[in-house]
């Protein structure tokens, strides 16, 4: 089995273009021959967001501190701790950290060939 | 997309042999159309654990409360909030309580087709 404590593993920053204030941390996948799918931490810091993009998988999304508003072509949800959701394939979506001052943590799984 | 309150989603006893004071919610699972892997949230009452056994799958586990032992044949593993784990497919474990007194919380993932 294996174990990580979240602040081990290094955060790098998200590069792709329409993200903005955003980290990533490969908690679990293909380094560590996670069969399945993949575990990521995502930091957004204040007035951060992710691309607002389609992709061909789903995202498994957990809050672990602070409130995202996961915004759809339809509509914008906040959520904050306690709550879950599930993005599913092809549905464009983003998620935006509306504080002004406190950084928002959540985990996004995704099947792990997608993890690069 | 599809958001949840996790205290919105109904608890049920864990009924498999070898389980002790253990409840589970399928965050999201086959009847949410999830694709390729399930979100389930085990409650572990104090004192209490899950089956130590084996299965052909994989876990991904997070901690949201309390503290759990994660046991194999060959460790114990004390995780609490800030620790994940990855138990890799036939590898013998389970998830016990250590506490006397407070409930412990993990998300546990499972490819989907293992989700009943």
């Amino acid at each position: 089995m294996l174990v990580k404590k979240i602040e081990d593993v290094p955060a790098a920053q998200v590069q792709m273009e329409g993200a903005k204030n955003v980290t990533v941390r490969v908690l679990f996948g293909p380094d560590d021959n996670a069969p399945t799918f993949a575990m990521r931490l995502f930091e957004i810091d204040a007035g951060g967001h992710t691309p607002f993009h389609a992709h061909p998988y789903e995202h498994e999304v957990v809050v672990l501190e602070g409130e995202v508003i996961l915004v759809s072509q339809s509509e914008e949800v906040p959520l904050e701790i306690g709550h879950v959701a599930l993005v599913p394939p092809d549905e464009k979506h983003n998620f935006r950290n509306p504080s002004n001052s406190r950084p928002a943590r959540m985990l996004c799984f995704v099947p792990v060939q997608y993890q690069k």
